[in-house]
Parts: C-alpha cells; sequence; structure tokens
C-alpha cells in the first residue's frame, strides 16, 4: 500500500513532475509529444498541486489522486497552446510555442484532442460530479476568454468587470482543481465549499500577481515579451486601477497607445500606470483575495495540506 | 404526453431544425450567434437525424431525445469552425467561414467553448457511458484530422489507411449518434451494437461520397470550391484507388501538382483520377460499405425508424 506522502510543496511538486515525466501519453504520438514539449519547458504546476494539497487537506492520500491532478494542468496546457495559435505567439514558458514548430493546423487540434482525452479518462474514471465540474470549467474559461476579448482596449472597463473576467478566465479552474482534489479527498459538503472558495480567490490573486508581472518582470523570468498585456490592449488590474485615478492626460496617453501605440511606447505606459498608482492599488487588492483565499480554509481541519495551502496564498504577496 | 411522431424522414429533419431556431442558445451570446449563424447556412443534419431515427427503432420517442440529437450536430459544427480556422477557409455552407466574420481568436474559443458547453450538458443531464462515449468520439475525431494531416500528399497511402482515417474522423460521430440514440431509447445490447455498427459503415460511405463531390459537384451546391481537397494535398479514396490502378506517367503527374501545382491545373487531375478508374472504384467501395450499414440494422426490431435508417443508407448510392 502507498505510505501518505510527506505534505511539504517540494514533494507534491516532485510528484506531478515525476507523474508528467513517467506516465503521461496519449494515443496520438505526435500530441503527446506537442504537449510533453510544453510540460518540460516549465511551469509551476500550481493546479495540479492544489488538487493534491485539497485532496490530503480533506483527509484523502495524494498519491491516489495524481491523474486527477494531471487533467487540471492539461486543461490549462490545453487553452496555452490554443490561446498562442489565436494569439500567434512566438513563444510560451521561454521556448517556441507549440503552433511555431507544430503549425496552427496541429496546434487546434492537440488542444481539441487534449481536451477529449482529458474528458475521455475523466467520464471512465471518476464520479459525478467530478466530469460535470471539469467542463463546466472549461465552458467558464472560454466565456472569460471571449468578454476579455471583447473588453481589450475598453478605458471604462471597472475593477467588477475586471474581476469578473479573471474569475471565469483564470479562478474557475484553480476553484475547479480545489474542488475536485476536495471531491475525492472525501471532504465533507463544507470541505469542499471551502475548498473552492479558497480556489476561486487564490485564482483571481493570481491573474492580478500575471498582470502586475507583466509590467515589472524581466522577459527572461517572464518566458515572454515584457508589456505583452499592453500590446495586445489588454485591460490588466494595474491599468484598470491606475485610469481610475490618473488624470485626464494619463487616460488621453493610454487612448493614443491603444489607437497606434509602438512597442517602444511601452515603458513609458507602464511607468505612469505605476506613477498614478496603478501598482499599489493592485498590490492592495492581491492582498484583499490572498485573505480571502486563507480565511476560506477555516473549516478546514488542522492539518500539513491545510498550511501549506496557506502558504500558497501567502505566497501571493511576495510579488 | 407527446405523441410519438411518424417516422418519415423531413419530419425528423424539421423536428431538429425547429429545436435549434427555438430552443438553441448558451450563456455566450457572441458564441451563440456565430454556431446560430452556421446553422442557419444550412447542412442535411445527418448525425441529430441518425440519432433520431435510432432511438425510435429501439423503442424510444424521437421527441424526448431532441437534445442529445442537437449535440451531435454541435458537435459536428464545433470540429467545422476550428477547421475553418485551420484551413483558412473562406466560405462554408455557401456563406463566409466563421473565422472570416467573428476573426480567428472568437472562431478557437467558440469551438471550445462549444465542446465545453456540450460535455456539460450531457454530464449534467445523460447516463453513463453517454458523456464518455461523446468524449471518446470528438478524441477520434481530432486523432484522425492529425493522421490525415500527416498523410497528406502521402501517394503511397493504402485503402486501408484511408479507412482508418475516414473511420475515426468522419465514422466515429456518425456511430456515436446512432449508438448514443439506441442506448437513450432504450435498446438491448445488440441493438445498440447493431445500431453502432451501422453509423460506423455509413459514415466510411459517407466520407467517401464527400471524397467524389468534391470532383463531380458544381461549387453551388458544393458550398465550397470544387476540388478543394487536390488543392490542399488530401488523399481523397477516389485518387488513392486511381494511384493503385493507374500508371508512372498519371503518379507523376499527381506528384508534380502537389509539389507546385496550380488550381487551374486541378479539372486535368480530377479528369485523370476518373480515367483510371478511381471514381468507378470508389462508387464499389461505397457500394460495399452502403451494404454494411443497411446489413446492420438486421437485429432491430421492424419498425419505419428502421426503414428510414435503411433509406439512408440507399441515399448514399445516388451519387
Amino acid at each position: 500500500m502507498l505510505d501518505k506522502v510527506r505534505n511539504d510543496e517540494p514533494t507534491m511538486h516532485a510528484l506531478v513532475e515525476e507523474f508528467f515525466r513517467s506516465s503521461f501519453t496519449t494515443d496520438n504520438p505526435l500530441i503527446t509529444e506537442a504537449v510533453k514539449r510544453m510540460l518540460s519547458a516549465g511551469g509551476k504546476r500550481l493546479r495540479p498541486r492544489i488538487t493534491l494539497l485539497a485532496s490530503e487537506a480533506c483527509g484523502g492520500n495524494a498519491l491516489e489522486h495524481l491523474h486527477l491532478a494531471a487533467y487540471m494542468e492539461l486543461i490549462h496546457v490545453a487553452t496555452l497552446i490554443h490561446d498562442d495559435v489565436v494569439d500567434n505567439a512566438q513563444t510560451r514558458r521561454g521556448v517556441n510555442a507549440t503552433a511555431v514548430d507544430f503549425g496552427n493546423r496541429v496546434s487546434v487540434l492537440a488542444g481539441d484532442y487534449l481536451f477529449a482525452w482529458i474528458f475521455k479518462n475523466v467520464t471512465a474514471n471518476y464520479p459525478s460530479p467530478v466530469p460535470h465540474v471539469l467542463s463546466a470549467t472549461l465552458a467558464d474559461i472560454c466565456d472569460g476568454e471571449v468578454l476579455q476579448l471583447r473588453a481589450l482596449g475598453d478605458l471604462d472597463l471597472s475593477l467588477g468587470d475586471y474581476v469578473e473576467v479573471a474569475s471565469k478566465k483564470t479562478a474557475s479552474l484553480f476553484a475547479a482543481s480545489a474542488r475536485c482534489g476536495a471531491i475525492m479527498g472525501g471532504g465533507t459538503h463544507d470541505e469542499i465549499a471551502a475548498a473552492t472558495t479558497f480556489g476561486r480567490a487564490y485564482g483571481i490573486a493570481f491573474q492580478m500577481v500575471d498582470d502586475v508581472l507583466d509590467l515589472t518582470a524581466d522577459e527572461r523570468s517572464l518566458g515572454k515579451p515584457v508589456g505583452n498585456d499592453l500590446a495586445e490592449r489588454k485591460m490588466t488590474v494595474p491599468l484598470v486601477l491606475a485610469l481610475q485615478s490618473g488624470n485626464g492626460s494619463f487616460r488621453a496617453h493610454v487612448e493614443r497607445f491603444f489607437d497606434d501605440g509602438q512597442d517602444a511606447d511601452i515603458p513609458a505606459i507602464a511607468r505612469e500606470i505605476d506613477a498614478n498608482g496603478g501598482l499599489a492599488a493592485t498590490r492592495a487588492q492581491i492582498h484583499l483575495y490572498a485573505g480571502q483565499a486563507r480565511a476560506a480554509l477555516q473549516p478546514l481541519r488542522p492539518s500539513a495540506a491545510k498550511e501549506q495551502l496557506a502558504a500558497l496564498a501567502d505566497g501571493l504577496l511576495a510579488g
């Protein structure tokens, strides 16, 4: 019988990595290769780690839920493969985007196949409501991405609108990762609800951190160009909040940049976002949602896994 | 209580059309609009008609399975939306392709959302194994499309290889349409197996008919350019079979066309495929598979629906 693993995060991370390295394969060799290449380029595996920790925090054994955890990362990978096609991205996690090496056709099909392969396995091996949670989550992710597309360059976007997009596009998969882990770990109704609330709040804060990094990180650590969100006219939360507190000339500058800006203008816009309080106000929001995530854990019984989930939420405050 | 509908095909078709017109909506208005536009452009609705007929042939009531039938068409629509993105298609069913009107980003997301929305509904409302059959089918479709991509321009492709691709890419959804209809109609194990075998054979013959039409139809009735498959270097069954019986100069001509051919060369290649027996040999294969489809119906109890399924198979021989 498998021993319960120690609940320190490096171990959870290593478990997921080892699973992908040794056990991941689909029935289509070309798609397996495309997915493995993206997996080997890195990533923090936060979603599967949250699934495993949520299962242990509810009394389950992480080793029994490695497949389920892997599906959370693979849903994420499939959405990334499709994102890179529609964005014509050249790099992802510092290596060539799938579409660059395999072409758009294979990339669209690889994402579709991966979604289908995940659902095929989940419907065969997991009880209700796990298959429904995962498919509803994928619908939310796509819905959020469409909302985001429609909001491109919309300088009147409110913080509430932003949170709705982030909740669907990003936080829904974190919520589902925690929820499915809690379900399969044998959690009570209250524990499952607590894990879900944790994942939702964590995911919103995570997206906000991601928005900040787009302005403050260097390309090497980011794995993609800095200011990429601005170049795509995305309404990130630092921009939304800077526009709320900024004056008319800042707004006019952003408008001009969105109309016909050049990449060379990005550093100046980024400085103005900071000067208008966008980064500071975003950090306050990150504190708020990370705090909500931590507070959501209250109903869970004391455990090392619960502490690690809390530590993940605290980790969002480091940026 | 709903009356059982008369099992004539126009009625089944009208039922599906009325369902799409009056009842189809998703939670995302932009995606609903994109899908409705594609639905209103036409299509024979063969997959949902087969689901409804299979349910009635197994003793069920078609009116109770309209949602399930609609999902079969919508899976097909979602794959078409993605196909048109990767093919950069300009038209589909005679109207603008989704990607032309809505852009590649929305098209990729619309396809993803539609898959997710279907699985969300199916996992919520249908018992095992229906959700698994549908997700496994989508995996097969993608797998078949990847196989087809890898076989582009491969003049050594055998008839067996071709049938494997057609079985996955096209026939799997017909098989699933019949299978799920039979399951939900309350069919016995043997009836469900019979319906599945019917759908598989029907789908292979259907793909072969589609291949023939690409060479023999006119653009107006086809809804897309004639010889499109040749332009894309697809190994259609008439080409595969013409190469088997043709001489070296025909093969060399096809090779040259695939290397650097122009659209203006397509009519000459099409004539040579016919002259080398490709169309006649394909019609023999269509007879074979349509016959298998008809024969597969034998275990089903006598019914008007069974006769209509047989008539669908016979209809493949008209081309």
